[in-house]
Formats: C-alpha cells, structure tokens, sequence
C-alpha cells in the first residue's frame, strides 16, 4: 500500500512556516512588513570569508572529501575550541555538517524509538522535529523567566527516567537569551555522569554575548571525551547562515558514527565551503567583534522599545539573538499577539508557543536588523495594539 | 544508561571506506596509487558554473532561504524535466536537496521499521545504508550479466509483499551501467501502479549515455504525479560533485513533507551553490556534450585494457560512469581481487560485494580518468595478475 510512513505522519517542520508563507502573501501583495521572525542577520559574511569561498573555488576545492571534514578546517576548530573552552580536542572528536543535521545525528545515533530526550520548554523547535518523526520521546524540562529562563538542574534531574538517553542544553539559549552559569554548567555535566547519559550542549551562540557575560559549558569537565558532544557552527557568530557549515566535537567512537551517517546521507561538506569555515576562525575577527558589540546596541533598542508598548514587558537577554518579551498585560495569546501585529502593523514575530507550550505569553523578535527598522516595527505595534 | 541506539548499531557507511584508508595510507607512505574507486571525474567543473557561484556570492545570496529551493532553480529544473522527459512537473512537485539525501528522506516518509524496500543487487551501496539504519527491510533483485545486469520486472513483482512500500530503480546503472529499456520501465511503472507502491526511481546518470542510447524513465507515465519520484542531480552530468547539489521530482504531497523533513534537517542548500544549478541547466551544455564523448572514449579504453587481462572479462556499459568486469576467471574472490590488485599494482577499485552479495566476482572501475592512467593502471594490474 501506498501511504506515508507513520513516523512521519506528524511531520513538523520549523513552526514559523505559516509564519512565512503569511509574511510572503503580504509582501507579494506590496505590504512593507518588518521582519524580525528569522533567526538570522541583516548583516552580510565578512568580505574575507566570501574571498576565502571564491579562492577555493578557483582552487578546484570542488570534488568530493571525506565525510568528517577536511584536516584543515577540523585543525582550525582545535584552535579555536583550545581557545574558547580550555582544552584541545583530538582530530578524531570533531565532524563538520551542517549544524541542524547533526542534531539529527546524535539523536539517531544515541537513542531509539521509545526512549526519552530531555530538554527545554521553551526550546529551540529542531529538537522536537528531530524527536517527533523519529518515535522518540520528548521530555520537556520548563524554564521560567522568574529564574532568567535559566534551566534549573534539579527540574533537569528529576526528568530522568530509565529511558533518558539523552539531556540537549542550549546555551545562550534560543529563543530566550538565558546564558547558563559556572555552577549550572558544572551540575549539569555531573547529573549526566551520575546518571550515565549523552548531553548534547548546542553552544551555537557562544559569540553572541553581552555585558560582559562569560560563555560556560558542561563540555569542558569531560573535554568531550565520554559523554559530552557540543554543537557549533558559523551561522550566528560570523554571519555565515547560507553556508550550512557546523560542527561537532564529542567523543570518537560517537563522531566516527555520525561520519558515516553523514557520509551516506550528504557525502562530505562542500569543500570551497569548508575553507571559508577556516578562513572565519584564522581571519582576522575584529569585524566580529564590532559586530557583536553592534548587536548589544540594537538589542537594547529593541528591548527598549518594546518596554514601551503597554502590556509587553522585556527582560534583557545575555546571551543570543532574540528578545523575547512577555506579551501577557496585552491580554493576547502569543498567536493571537503575533497575528495582531503582523496583520495591524506589518510585523513579522515568532509566537512563544512555536518553542514549545511554556512560550504562552511570550513572542520571540530577531533583532539583528536596521536601528530604524527596530524603531518604526516597535512603535506601528504599539499603535497596533492600542 | 549511555549507548549506542540499536538502529544505528550496525551502522554501515559507503563500502569503499575501508579501501580509502588502504588508499590514504599508502599515498601517505609515497606510494603511488591509481584511484579508480571513487565515483567521481578527475575533469573539473564547467568554467561557467564556477563563476555562476562567485557571482552569486558577490550578489550576496548568503542567507536562508525556503527549504524547497529557490524558486527560480525550480523553475530550470522544469524546463529542463520538460525538454529530457517530455513533462513539465508543478513547482510543488520539486524539491532541492543533495542527491544522498533524498534517499534517506523519500525512504523515511514512507516506510516505518518493519516495512519493506526493494531494489536490485548489485546496487548503489546508500540504499542499503539507508534502510539498514531506519530498521527497515531490504529485498534485494538479483540483476545478472547474462540480462546484461538489468533489472528484469516479474523478478521485481514476485518480491512484492504486503510490507513493501517502495521500488528503488537505477538507470543507467551503479555499478553495472546497464541501462532500462523503455519495455521495462513501463512495465515498472505498471507494476508500481498495480501494487500501488512509491517509485523511487534514480536517474543520477541519465546525461551519461553511450552508443545512440535513450533513458527511458517509468516516471513517465505518471509524470511524477501519483507514485512516481525522480531522483536527479549535478554531481556526474555536470561534474559537480563537491556542490552537493541534488533534487527530487515526485508528488506534491510527498515533496511537502520531504520539504519539511529537510527544513529541519538542513534549513536549505546554500543558495549560492543553487545559483550554480541555474547556470549549470540554462547554460552552454556543449562542454557536457563534449566530456560525454570523451568518457565515451575512456570507456572503451577501460574495457579494452581490461579485456587484455587474463581471467577477466568486461562487457561494455551504455550508460553512467563504472566498468564493472567479471574477475572470476582469475579465481580470485571480488574482496581479493581489490587487496592484490591495490597492494600489487596500487590501483584502488570497489569489489563487487561491496554492492551487495550478487556482485561476487565482478569489480568496480570508475574510469573518468587520464587515459594514459587507465593504461598504465591495466598494464600494472595485468602484471600482478600473472
């Protein structure tokens, strides 16, 4: 019989299609609409990385490589993790994907049907796609802004059952900016060797920090060697979303696996793409940092000036890209506030709930765009809204 | 407890690793080795498709874009499904994605653990790869040299159970190059129609023809509407394969839920790499047309070079990439073959078995090589086998 499968019969993809499709029938129809619902930069690659790219090209880097990534740019990730968390991973803990397929990978290489994945509610919406069709139990760990969206570890512990397999920790965490502390990095690393599970610790935002927060992992207590596997990749911190460039660092036994995943399913990491992934992390990276301290100016406009629509109220996120305000003395739902001010003020919003059920009452904003975009979207919705 | 999940415990990547490592090694000790094992063109990439790639780089493509492809890729691809099919599929019907990964994705959305998938034997070593790691069962046809290694249709039928749930096709042929008449493909099509089955029918090779032949697709008949899904991609007729740059046409529905699958999975393919596509269908194609001739040539010079061996014989292939010659004759085992002839002469091939347990003595040459190589390489393995 033809049909779908029944895994996939629930099939959900990123929750800010709809989203989408709405924001592209209103600028199809010549609506300006301010969008703030992507989780990506108005702001292009730096010029040397787009150089780097084109250099590879002209190199003929345009054939097939091996499926862990080339030694080059996996020697530059050693670098660059020895300088940014303190140990040195050997060549054999690292595998370059795209970062949201290797959440697909340890997920598919750690648990099976039936077993149970802990994480955070609200969360990043990929963990639960990735559970979802795989017949893998979602366990939601709920974080509260009373606590700064941090997750606590004792919520965290008291979800583990027999089945666990797996605990995914998100920090600077999407969509809430919470940033884990020293003393939470290092409860959470000891749950999971108490308990003898994976903790897959996606650090993707690590370079987007402010107000001089400091960046702590639960990955550096077993430097990745036993059960620990960070998640980065090149999309947040050097503005390189349309390369799909990531990468793990975990245990060799777990990386050698999803190479070979990786190997049947995409072959290698365009190599041309690879050397622009070693020219970010070798380059020059001022522009980086000028950029994050751009980044640290627009969120305090948007939170500004979200602050000063009645009935929103906006914490500031550490940590992250988003601000992700408290919409609950609008008297809205976050679907009914994210349709509100996308059809009364052309504002594209990812409603609180797209994360997971806890998100109730909030809405997540992108605020990497124009200061004056920020301004005019936030001051239409205060209009919107009254 | 920390494990392995027991779905991916017999985790297989492409076969030809192990000989990679063989490979690498001796190429690191200064041996000189003759690499006929990799399914790719010692030829680059098209000149225009490079600067197609740059182009879109400056232009700035370097951010999100939809999962199903930018719009005017798939609109290339219609027009070019149009002129080599004789349909022009919806742009609903189309989704862009690397080649492999469709595999795994159409394989997903419409079998669960248990159910069943059939496809021939030998064959491309991902189908086996895919199924083997998502727990569902392969059925595998035997194709012989005597049918000149295609897939005759009542041996396809009589593997049809309740469970099966879809037909994996080949044509022109990994790793045999044998190519479908249009009698088969329609009696395929029929087949799937009766049984109402998917059709996973991969035409990577469809521009690698020889000798006058024509690809015939049993996708004709339902136009990719109802069953039927054409996997295509860049890699081989346009020698892009460091792109990784593939698509699927199929039935709206299924093409959906791939799109979602692959949203999650890889957001999209780096929109600069889909402008290349663009250039590749819309530009000038008679540099393709040239290079199909010339691996013509080297055809010939394989087999010929081949046939010179004693104990082996090689019939010679109408389509895609590969000699796939019997070496029974030499008593030598297809794993054996490949050690003797890589550690006596240095020529890296894939043993037959690697396609699966019917390629028993048969060995796999991808010949898109220097034509003094492919001489030198034959001369060397003719030595070694006396």
């Amino acid at each position: 019989m033809r049909s779908f499968s029944k895994l996939t019969a629930g099939l959900v993809g990123q929750p800010m299609l709809e989203i989408l499709t709405a924001v592209t029938a209103m600028e199809a129809a010549g609506t300006k609409v301010y969008r703030f619902e992507v989780g990506d930069s108005d702001f292009d690659a730096h010029p040397h990385i787009v150089a780097a790219t084109k250099a590879a090209l002209d190199a003929g880097h345009t054939r097939y490589v091996g499926s862990m990534g080339i030694e080059p740019l996996r020697q530059s990730i050693r670098g660059y993790i020895e300088s940014g968390w303190g140990f040195r991973p050997d060549l054999e803990q690292i595998v370059v994907a795209p970062s949201n397929s290797l959440i697909d990978f340890v997920v598919r290489c750690v648990a099976d049907p039936g077993d149970e994945v802990i994480f955070t509610d609200p969360g990043f919406p990929s963990y639960f796609a990735v559970t979802n069709y795989l017949g893998i139990r979602d366990v939601r760990v709920p974080v509260h802004e009373s606590n700064g969206f941090r997750i606590n570890p004792d919520d965290l512990e008291a979800r583990i059952t027999e089945k666990t397999r797996l605990l995914i920790v998100n920090t600077p965490q999407n969509p809430t900016g919470a940033v884990m502390t020293a003393d939470e990095a290092a409860r959470i690393a000891a749950i999971a060797k108490k308990h003898q599970l994976w903790v897959l610790s996606d650090e993707m935002y690590s370079e987007n920090l402010y107000d001089g927060a400091i960046h702590h992992s639960p990955a550096v207590f077993d430097q990745c060697r036993e059960q620990t596997i960070i998640l980065h990749g090149f999309s947040k911190g050097f503005s390189m979303s349309g390369w799909r460039l990531g990468y793990a660092v975990g245990p060799a036994a777990l990386m050698a696996k999803i190479g070979l995943m990786f190997n049947t399913i995409y072959t290698c990491v365009p190599p041309f793409i690879q050397y622009a992934g070693i020219s970010a992390l070798e380059g020059d990276r001022s522009l980086m940092r000028q950029r994050v301290e751009h980044y640290r100016q627009l969120r305090d406009v948007m939170v500004g000036a979200l602050n000063e629509i009645p009935g929103v109220s906006c914490p500031t996120p550490k940590g992250a890209i988003y601000a992700f305000p408290n919409i609950k003395g609008t008297g809205l739902s976050s679907q009914a506030f994210a349709k509100t001010v996308l059809e009364k003020a052309g504002v594209a919003t990812v409603p609180g709930t797209c994360f997971g059920p806890s998100g109730e009452g909030y809405v997540r904003f992108c605020y990497l765009r124009e200061e004056t975009l920020i301004r005019e979207a936030c001051a239409k919705m205060k209009l919107a809204l009254q």
